[in-house]
């Protein structure tokens, strides 16, 4: 009786038919929906929201990803295993953060056509990924899906430079409160360094706190979300609109002085 | 051990009510939402989002589907069987193309009280389709529920012209990525025929093509979408916002030409 | 097998988090969203949204509602019983309308740190509801979860006045069609002195009828909602557009005469 998540940019009624014909092949599983509402072909924002969820959930869950803007042209398809849990989807890169977070990675190309139904050449969600995780689910090997291969496209969420007084970085997330996550992770933002340091973006100065509830109400704030990365905030309202910013934007923080 | 789907208009909060009445009647219930997004009364979107799912659900599957203008008044509450599925909602024809994509069907009037709980006026997808699902699942007999009947309310995807040089249609759904569903079926486009055609839309050409990677980023194409209809795309782009295009619009599409 | 329900702010993602942590705990439990899109800190909304759809779910039921502008500073972290159902969640009152619904109240302040995980200072609906509601799934009593306790913040939906001739009253929940739900119960209108009234809100009149198809289409009407609330609709409209009202609004209707 496996867990089965499910994160893709198809907003509502496309993920129903990967969910039927899951229930059609594994009807114990039980479905938990990630997120729909990843920009359409937003891979970098689909492997973060998976990224920040996987450790959360109990191992021999089944993952399934699809931000797939390659959908019917001769991109791979395949599963990563790590650390007990599964990664489905196509090989551009949505799958790797969140699998390499919880160890060495395996990958496999789905290979056999007898566990797919008719695939259609623009909804390989439902065609491809749907069925070979309730196979999965089912208890079905890996080496019976498909073949191991050492070729497939990685992604990390680097890119971002720490200097004594800048810090350079992309928004990777926006979430509904206009909370705005950064790509820099929390283990290279020394906390020591930071903790009661001024910083400043676009002009204003912010805070690096541990918590919302630490500045007054609609004042900007950085800290550690609990995704664990950087992320800057406004207290009961949004930084995303009074910096308009947005994912993929890049950003510069400068590092004012220690108080 | 059912699965139970809901199609509505109803946004969020409304579908936890009717979810709470079934897993009161039926614990072991698996309940799949298909969308609550369907435009507000939208009865023919609503329609097209349960047709295009309901084909890959198992069979024994139960789908309550309540976008219901006439909610409070003197049209009937329905049950409809197909194909080994079931089908529970208002008789406005929301129903009946995905039961009748499934086979020949029969259709019930919902007519016994007793299973019911206090039946609000504005509410009746808590009050009446939700218990009348969880019923069924739990193993009822129609006969148990209402009386069959041979007088409801019909409705199709009918209203389009094939001719020689140009194709008129309506659009009955447009998706998050903005591709425009048309509600003309595979079946009625002839794909040897358009296949290599040049159309045309609103004074701009588009091929029709088997995947939306087959034409550059931004490009404009046509083609049969997952759903098993004819639709217009642009490839990482939005149909809908550049031809301004919107559920229940009226189109027309030249051939030019074979090349 | 018990249901938990989650009533949020938190819009798409982080709800999933907290079903990974519970199914991690209880894999047998089935968790309902009853909605997610709570205005961001709106703890009235919150309470309502539980509220409307609490008495719909089975004894036994555990809800969990985070509205929780105070999250990571001192505000208590309270369990609340109530007729057999389960109430988790912050100490701000979003939790207390929904469980005084259903008789007298029992409130627990949270203390056992052994059943939680790293509790972040961000995200305490991952590392503090969620766990505790799976426990509780799983039959832990709430003597062994924290302390009784009388002292805890108290919300209902009052402030509200009926006089002969006007009403004044609060919005307390705009759904996705645009009705209008105000803070006034069932109970405080009485029906058989509205029956047959004309009232008037911003200068137009509105009958008080049963259900919105009583009156034409794109017409104002006043009734009882779903929800057990004096709500104002527009049939198939928005009176929320149509008025330029929206949740926390203040309204004033007139009472013009009986017809």
């Amino acid at each position: 009786m496996a867990v089965i998540t499910l994160t893709t940019d198809f907003g509502s009624l496309y993920p129903a038919s990967m969910k039927g014909v899951m229930l059609g092949i594994d009807p114990d599983v039980t479905i938990v929906d990630i997120t729909h509402s990843i920009p359409p072909m937003d891979i970098r924002a689909g492997a973060f929201a998976l990224y920040s969820a996987v450790t959360y959930f109990p191992p021999g869950t089944i993952h399934v990803a699809v931000i797939d803007p390659g959908v019917g042209t001769e991109r791979k398809a395949i599963v990563v295993r790590s650390g007990e849990h599964y990664f489905i989807g196509p090989d551009n890169g949505v799958l790797i953060p969140a699998a390499s977070l919880l160890g060495d990675i395996e990958v496999f190309e789905i290979k056999n056509q007898d566990i797919l139904g008719d695939v259609s050449s623009t909804f390989q969600g439902r065609d491809i990924f749907a069925p070979v995780a309730a196979h999965i689910s089912r208890g079905m090997d890996l080496e019976d899906i498909g073949n191991s291969t050492d070729e497939y496209i990685d992604l990390d969420f680097s890119g971002y430079v720490i200097e004594k007084d800048f810090i350079e970085a992309k928004v990777i997330y926006v979430d509904k409160f206009g909370n705005i996550v950064t790509n820099i992770p929390q283990e290279q933002i020394v906390k020591d360094v930071l903790k009661g340091t001024v910083l400043s973006i676009a002009g204003r100065q912010m805070p690096f706190l541990r918590t919302y509830g630490e500045v007054p109400k609609g004042r900007m704030l950085s800290l550690i979300g609990s995704h664990g990365f950087f992320e800057i905030a406004v207290n009961q309202g949004s930084a995303s609109k009074l910096l308009h910013l947005n994912n993929g934007n890049e950003i510069r923080i400068g590092i004012m002085s220690s108080q």
